[in-house]
């Protein structure tokens, strides 16, 4: 057990607080609080939430005094600060192999994300909130999404994981979207490329990640 | 001297591959050599550039037989890699520090960047390529800027440089689009906002941003 001092402030429907609990759960840090920010009226765009994150985003994050917010910050705190416990999520003595998990957190931020946010919203997000789905972004995004999975799955047939032959932060960061579009009709766009959808298989049945779904279904 | 086995691909006038240069210059890695791609005719979407990035964007970096791509990524190896050479750029040994300088890059990346890019396209590449710049997506994205900048006034107020009071990673970042920014009429988003404008002028004057701009002139 550890963590007690971390908070994370947001919606069990957040990808990006998900992403958060599936670091600190890979890194053995179950004692984390979640501590719930109703959307629904705004607080996050309100005091206290605004002196988390200035920008009125979920999650906020606190560990002790320490105040963070952003997502991929925030794991990247997680994995330097607690390099000692659970699962080694990065290659923090070794410059050159790190340099290609940061390579791949930045294609999963500046690529893979914009792409998977979209139909995210468009398919799991829409129905939820009594809109209606757009077929023509659907179809754009998804053919954007395919190109971006073409780099994906010719990186995969050289390598277990994006960044190494094992799992690293890198991949981490795409489970929470991969897991909401693997129940929409996107999951065509991943199964229509076989090594990106054994990734996604694989990624998806991680002991840390099952738990991150055992507290979004009791806390929903 | 260093930086001798280091090869960055691209153009000198990608904000990307400026990026990359100016963290290179501030780590004292004054060799890395400068190879250009030219991408008036496409070759930046074509082998062997695209064994550099598959994704076939500019600049490509190589380090001997390390290959990488994504300049925010290229940065936080040349930072890690180099950590004795030049000057400090993150808190390599203090993860609470540290943990500022990922907030203020993620900033940088998922939020400044996006309006920043859309502003600077339409102001300062689409008269180079002859092309008109649309006045409506112009005052959009001043204003979206604007609401970005008034929390970087906020944060400036309280502590000299993003993530700490001495410079990081997460202000560098930042330079090439400002640099390009300030010589358009959206330098009045910047220059509204005093403590912003300060550190917009602190940066721009950084001896390693000289020697950047030097090379931008030197190879146009």
């Amino acid at each position: 057990m550890g963590g007690e001092a971390i908070k994370v402030h947001g919606s069990v429907l957040s990808p990006a607080v998900l992403r958060v609990f599936a670091c600190l759960y890979e890194k053995d840090l179950s004692s984390a609080e979640y501590v719930p920010v109703n959307m629904a009226t705004g607080d996050h765009k309100k005091e206290p939430f605004l002196t988390l994150n200035p920008f009125g985003q979920v999650p906020g994050f606190e560990d002790g005094d320490l105040k963070l917010f952003e997502s991929r910050a925030i794991n990247q705190y997680i994995v330097q600060a607690y390099g000692d416990k659970g699962n080694q999520l990065n290659f923090h003595d070794d410059p050159k192999k790190n340099a290609l998990v940061y390579v791949w957190m930045e294609v999963e931020a500046q690529r893979f994300d914009p792409a998977a946010s979209k139909l995210l919203f468009e398919l799991c997000i829409k129905p939820i909130l009594g809109m209606t789905t757009n077929d023509a972004v659907v179809q754009e995004y998804e053919a954007k999404l395919g190109e971006i999975l073409d780099v994906y799955e010719a990186r995969l047939k050289q390598s277990n994981y994006l960044a190494a032959d094992t799992f690293t932060l890198a991949d981490l960061n795409h489970i929470p979207a991969i897991n909401y579009l693997m129940g929409s009709k996107a999951k065509a766009v991943f199964e229509a490329r076989p090594h990106v959808n054994a990734w996604c298989a694989d990624i998806l049945a991680r002991p840390a990640w099952s738990k991150v779904l055992e507290l979004q279904k009791k806390q929903s």
